[in-house]
């Protein structure tokens, strides 16, 4: 047979759209899903982007396609970053050189890029709740179409899985869910559930499998070929079984599994089987992040998850190393951590990226990883801190946003001093809208009591942070951006809380720079004071509640300029308007920010450029206001 | 026996904390029951309050603070609105005549109350989260105190019980769940997991009780002592039993029940057995809300959940019965229903208080109860629009802080066209700050697309829904007040899609009375007009994104004020202002509305009292600061 087959990448070459799945025989599946790893990684290696969840569901997203119809049937995956392999079977191979790149492919499903893409919301645990609604409006309109929801073990600790699963079970339209247990999200699951589901796991048949994949695996060095021939043949005629009593069918919803989500027939078979029920059904598929790549496999720490650029042969990082604002953090947390019994970390399911897994090596039982849980991980922080504790609370800024009501009622309203450590804050980049820290400032800034800071470089986080740590009578919030913190930006002075980080004798214009802008508010005073401006730039490092200092300081000046890291609306630049209104200092403002809107991926240079977020644009709005100020009448009396 | 009792109120007189309930006797507690259900019918029929709800768990409480030792054991109730009989059982009894009134007991747990209360957050499904912290601060601190949670069978059906179970089982530290399952939220529990909690309530021994007690309830009117005696009496010698494979036993919680919830030695056993495991546990109560009080065990709707004040002998409401902005809104929604088959209505378990009941009624298979789950109701919502449909998701408006992420990534990320109808928005009243309805249009303002129209009166809101389900390219939201409509306030004239309310020859004040303030603003438009100002009274009908006539009427005035039932930080004063900077628009404005804080509860006029926005108030605000802008000097050159 093997010398009919087309060579190496012929096959991937010769699938444009789902349908040229349907054509293929069993050794052709074979060895599409191993050219479908060499693919991924050759392109990742250069490009950066989710390595390891992808490599994980190869054969699982080719069943999938070959069982289902998209995209009349709706292939729907939880945290898009594991559709890589979608992208490449719906039309998109092309597109993976400029992967997460400007106006390349997006690193997410994007319903601009394909007819087979629905939900660009990256934040896990979502797709149960679409799948629900979309196959409860099929029902209602009578269309006869399939939904599919690929969600991992990871993403079912969140508690939408939960909200969504029991309105599946009620509701009774068909419905297939495939559970892709890889038994980690970025780190190992944890939790009851977790526990569960490694006993649905623990099929004599599927163990066994598992342990000829590993030797099979043992005696070849990087992604090859032979290997996928020899894990087909051992693992044909292995069968999806039906476990006894998973809880999901205490819930009502049918149970296939656990099925070899490496073995493309074993999936088929359970998904046709799946699609054949017309009620709710779960297809426990049973995959190994970062499968058939020995680099991924081998990376205990999260499987090569999310790589920028890196070697092939060895999976080690090409990108420079530079000292990074994570790092920073987590070294000050283990310092303040040494002294004070008191300080406990909370992550949700990102121990490493959030730096949290240094207080964690350290001090392992005061550490606390709860899942993709962060409803749970800010109110479980109100617990701790009723009992006496000062947790730590850190996550992406982009994922507070989901435990805002945690923050306001739980933790703000009983003044509880609970802190947020926001990471990867403001415009972040390659990772596109769903994953921009824009809206904290603004969101949180309406938490009555919260206190917001947003240090400019190393020494301020390390200052602030200790600061944050001291509060004892309600939240704070601590933000920087993702990336290698900037050079040192020493203060001239400190007024009040406020740092002064630039001050010209003339006093024409207030520049209000907050924490990461730091550097580009000292460039635009450059520009603004070659065009004749007198210039104070101040950092207010505590931006929520803005500062008393700040009032005074706008009242010596002509005009306030705030520049910010985050959304406009709502933003530093409103409430410091907001402020001076109530200090009755009637002096004019203008605010720059991050515009309303759905920013697209790019770098975080390439993006702030295109929001007009530089240096000269910033410096040019502000002299084009001036202007038009200038050449006002001034004010008459209000009351005749 | 029973001559040696004291006589009715005497019992519950001589309980002032929880250590008297120790040293009373198996007939004195049953009596004690009854007391306390007759104290909790006369007092609640006189102020209003969550009265089913704590008809329900008399007994349970009873237990609870028998077998454990408040406040060094900590008893958190979920939803504190359950919390009436703890609150009698710890020194409150006198409280009860003042109950939700302006200086009076909160309808909730209070720590400034009392040392046996500890969560003040009663929106549903957080206690589990708390309890989680606090065992294990307990358990690193090492301090040998219990937690107890109570939490609804409705209650679980929220995705952070889920989170919390699910770490709590891994926590693997000593914590008691009481499952008060009473079948019901506000409306009958729906979900999976309802089904599952009914398949283990139908223990026979369970059923046989039931409908004894359904016997011997059939011959007693209304609350009555005899019926306690014959209850318990039935009730004793039967024991709680553990049930086959319930599933959080599969998530590593042990389960103890079901157990008859009214039955204080059943609960008391069960309670005494969790206490001496030394890992987590679960106690399924099962329950009847209103159990003991005829007319709420017949209110099918919701058990005479949170009347107000209400006839003893009927259960019939005493309130004068107006018409109410959520029979408006019902009403045009069935209306516009009626000619849009794409129209469908969610509710998070409130049917009846959102006024989805009426669409439910009419069109049953075109309406969803998603249970107590705010970010299923909301992503769900997002699924059905992307199938066809446009869905009205109608919650109060506290409660869609839940579901922040879910509205911003999931439906506005994605335009889709989703409609959502926020109930008792802005300064409601009896609930306190946990149900204050002011962050919506700071939050959801921020959200790109997202359009927000406040109606004012019963024609806009009919109006502005339809405008808001003809949009469908993005996220709509309409909020109105709790309470009655107001009588009709027309416009006089209408420009662009900005009401002009009152219009002076004189252009010196314009004033932007938002929603529910229209009538407040005509008020202060009156008081300004006889200090000599000239008035322009304007309601937005949609204030997000801000009219752009709104900018233009400002430039013709010399002052802006604006008037809103919210928050002031991030509302719409920021934002009008924001916009009149952006347009060039240098005209001064101030903004009146809700101060940072969490106010506290009483009447909605007593708390605008308190909070200066009264049309005295606000007219003073503004001549104060119109003194102050005249005495200012005129604006000189910027740039010299």
């Amino acid at each position: 047979m093997s010398e009919s087959l087309p060579a190496p990448d012929g096959i991937l070459a010769t699938v444009t759209e789902p349908g040229d799945l349907k054509r293929l025989s069993p050794e052709q599946l074979t060895l599409l899903a191993a050219e479908i790893r060499d693919f991924l990684v050759a392109k990742v290696s250069r490009t950066g982007g989710h390595l390891g969840p992808n490599l994980g569901v190869v054969e699982t997203t080719l069943a999938l396609h070959r069982v289902f119809d998209s995209p009349r049937d709706r292939i729907l995956f939880d945290t898009g970053h594991q559709a890589y392999v979608h992208k490449i079977v719906t039309g998109r191979q092309d597109g993976f050189d400029l992967l997460r790149r400007r106006g390349g492919l997006t690193g997410y499903p994007s319903r601009a890029e394909s007819e087979h893409d629905f939900i660009e919301n990256s934040h896990a645990s979502t797709a149960l709740s679409y799948a629900d609604g979309m196959s409860k409006a099929f029902a209602l309109r009578g269309e006869d179409r399939h939904v599919v929801a690929v969600v991992g073990d990871g993403a079912l600790t969140g508690g939408m899985c939960w909200e969504a699963l029991n309105n599946i079970a009620a509701a009774k339209n068909r419905l297939v869910i495939v559970v892709n247990d890889n038994g980690r999200s970025y780190a190992p699951t944890i939790g009851g559930l977790a526990d569960h589901l490694s006993t649905l796991r623990l099929n004599p048949g599927y163990e066994k499998v598992l342990d000829l994949v590993k030797d099979a695996l043992g005696s070849t060095p990087v992604v090859g070929k032979p290997v996928y021939e020899v894990l087909h043949a051992v693992k044909r005629g292995i069968k999806d079984a039906v476990s006894p009593q998973p809880m999901f069918e205490d819930l009502g919803i049918k149970y296939l599994g656990p099925v070899d989500g490496h073995d493309v027939q074993a999936m088929e078979s359970a998904l046709r089987r799946a699609k054949g029920f017309d009620a709710p059904v779960i297809v426990h598929a049973v995959t190994r992040k970062g499968y058939g790549y020995r680099p991924a496999e081998q990376d205990e720490a999260d499987c090569l998850h999310s790589p920028s650029s890196f070697d092939v042969e060895t999976g080690k990082s090409l990108a420079a190393s530079k000292l990074k604002w994570t790092s920073v953090f987590a070294d000050e947390l283990v310092k303040i951590a040494d002294d004070r019994p008191d300080v406990v970390g909370i992550t949700a399911a990102m121990a490493e990226p959030t730096g949290i897994a240094a207080l964690a090596k350290k001090y392992p039982e005061r550490s606390y990883d709860v899942g993709i849980a962060e409803q749970h991980a800010v109110t479980s922080a109100a617990g701790l801190a009723m009992g006496g504790l000062h947790p730590v609370v850190a996550v992406y800024a982009t994922f507070l946003n989901r435990a805002f009501d945690q923050v306001l009622l739980d933790v703000a309203m009983h003044e509880l001093p609970v802190t947020f450590v926001l990471d990867r804050a403001g415009i972040t980049g390659p990772d596109g809208p769903s994953h921009y820290g824009i809206w904290d400032m603004s969101v949180f800034g309406v938490v009555p009591g919260m206190r917001i800071a947003a240090p400019r470089d190393e020494a301020t986080l390390r200052e602030e942070l200790r600061e944050a740590l001291a509060v004892d009578d309600g939240p704070t919030l601590v933000r920087f951006p993702t990336g290698a913190v900037p050079a040192a930006l020493p203060a001239l002075r400190r007024v009040g809380q406020v740092d002064l980080l630039r001050e010209d004798e003339r006093k024409d214009v207030l520049l209000v720079a907050v924490g990461s802008f730091a550097g580009l508010g000292l460039e635009v005073a450059e520009r603004l004071a070659e065009q004749g401006f007198g210039v104070t730039v101040a950092d207010p490092r505590w931006v929520r509640p803005v500062p008393i200092e700040l009032t005074g300081l706008a009242a010596q000046h002509r005009l306030v300029v705030t520049l910010e890291d985050g959304m406009r609306a709502g933003g530093v630049g409103d409430a410091v308007a907001s402020a001076l209104r109530d200090a009755g200092v009637e002096v004019p403002l203008r605010d720059f920010g991050v515009p309303a809107g759905f920013h697209p991926h790019g770098t975080r240079a390439e993006i702030l450029t295109e929001l007009g977020l530089t240096a000269q644009d910033v410096a040019r709005g502000v002299t084009e206001w001036v202007a038009k100020l200038d050449a006002q009448p001034a004010n008459a009396e209000i009351r005749r």
